[in-house]
């Protein structure tokens, strides 16, 4: 065991894009467990852009993270010291532990995961927020039927790509739009979407009259921008628009942008609906069963990019909102104990 | 009855306002029935916001008037001469026959009205279009429950004063927003809201955190723009944003501007719809006998601004864009024969 805690802190909030200035890398003793806790070992950081708004101020679904605070993350690690029953050394765990390499827990808040199921990684993906995020915004507030056309940006994300998969075994026809040939064809090719349009060299409205010949009847939108007022102008009738996020506006200097094709809605009789997948965490259980199946079964696949190195997170954060990983972003700790 | 029929056809597509030059005011001779058809001398046109949609090309939920034809207008009118058994002359009907002094109709397309119900031209008003508008949007859409908050924006409009009133009906704690004192004052004082926001002269964001405390649960847009994302900033969890206009917007050169609060719906899992009053055409029954139950028993108050004169069409047009009519606004004929 280290001596000592290794710890991201928020140094300051961005305006505009995230980097490393905004963050302290400071060392702390390790903490020690009281009774009823656990100490845990991070192996695995989640890099989500979620975060982008947990460093700035103002009103969402979670405060921000204070300025000094070790900055927010979901982790997987190990259960290195116990002072509960309920966790024994060895144990692995997923939390929201932060961007640090120990942390001490109380054993009640943590949720302990088999890694016969799936690899640890993928509890931060697959089986993890984004999952959870892609199965009950789909399924809840897109209600897609068999037959129908589902669109979804950032199709390879983590999120996206977990999106497309459940809609196609769902019976629907999928079209995931993504940024670049690589991300392209793994959503065709390997993932199986009907169609995949590369943002960066075709014209998505022009791609999406093409692939989408009858309309979109699900809109899944993780990006806002330009993408978002391309596919509202391609609705089918009482479409459905799940906002999930707005990866491309989150670093913006400038205002928001907001879809100036809104007016859709009217014309189409269509509905734009947010979410915030920590309302259903009481129905994880529903979800995590059936997609650990898919898994299993070989229907669903879960993909991870993996960055090495604790001292990355600022520069793995980055990649991120400049959409370079393809499948689920996780920050891997070096595990030599 | 006078020789010749005059009509006001669409001369040009407007680019930003609408105004005079975009019509061509001429006389044809008066149409003869056919068997099975009527001639109606039209007594009321109808002025609302969705004819600046008519006379621009694009895909809309109805075609646009074509160059050279008759504006397309709601009216009330008088049959003047009759080959059908479905209706006498002297018979009150209304129906879409545009804005033109005389027009010839199939009889079966007509809708009888009755004059003791409700006068003329709240056929076109409460009773008409605009009233189905607030009660299916409000109900269906917005589907607001008792103690609940609505706030509706052009709130001394056609729809607006009729959503706004249907929702106290409902038990709800009412605001609306209107441009001047009068209009303020008349759905305050005399409709019963809670409370009026005048947006000509009062900080709309800040008056609606002021008179919404809990947030707002149900939005009824009308306009658009900024007081859109006044409302969007405003949202109580799990709001309905209805979308059934935007006349801030429908005259503006340049693109239409988006509601960049749109995140707003995520924050507090939100949700925008659009609809359109036609789909509930097989539903004006329901609605009818409860709405002219309201206006017999004063609940509802019906209001129109009326304009008088034929010619005065193009520049009471101009006058709704202005927003400087309060209540419904309508255009009556001389009724000399």
């Amino acid at each position: 065991v280290d001596a000592v805690n290794r710890q991201f802190r928020l140094a300051a909030r961005p305006q505009g894009m995230v980097g490393a200035e905004h963050f302290d890398l400071v060392q702390e003793p390790l903490p020690e467990p009281a009774e009823g806790q656990v100490l845990v070992k991070t192996l695995y950081i989640s890099l989500d852009p979620a975060m982008r708004g947990w460093m700035s101020e103002g009103r969402s679904y979670v405060p921000p993270v204070g300025i000094g605070e070790v900055m927010r993350a979901g982790t997987v690690g190990r259960v290195i010291e116990s002072r509960s029953e309920r966790l024994e050394v060895g144990d692995h765990v997923s939390s929201w532990l932060g961007v640090q390499e120990y942390a001490v827990a109380d054993a009640d808040g943590l949720l302990k995961v088999d890694t016969r199921l799936a690899s640890l990684p993928t509890y931060l993906g697959a089986l993890g927020m984004p999952g959870m995020t892609a199965y009950f915004g789909l399924l809840d507030i897109g209600k897609p039927e068999p037959g129908q056309t589902v669109v979804v940006s950032a199709g390879a994300g983590a999120v996206g790509s977990v999106v497309g998969q459940i809609a196609k075994l769902k019976g629907c026809r999928v079209v995931g739009i993504a940024g670049g040939s690589e991300k392209c064809s793994w959503i065709a090719d390997e993932l199986g979407f009907d169609a995949a349009i590369d943002y960066k060299t075709e014209d998505v409205a022009q791609e999406l009259r093409k692939h989408c010949p009858e309309g979109i009847d699900v809109y899944f939108d993780n990006v806002g921008g330009e993408i978002l007022d391309a596919a509202l102008a391609r609705l089918a009738r009482h479409a459905r628009v799940v906002i999930c996020g707005a990866v491309s506006q989150y670093n913006n200097i400038d205002s928001m942008r907001g879809p100036s094709n809104y007016m859709s809605l009217l014309v189409n009789r269509a509905r734009m609906e947010g979410f915030v997948v920590i309302d259903y965490m009481g129905r994880y259980a529903e979800a995590l069963p059936e997609m650990a199946g898919w898994i299993a079964e070989g229907k669903l696949h879960a993909r991870e990019d993996v960055v090495e190195g604790f001292e990355q997170f600022p520069d793995a954060l980055v990649r991120l909102f400049k959409g370079e990983n393809v499948g689920k972003l996780v920050l891997r700790l070096t595990d030599d104990n």
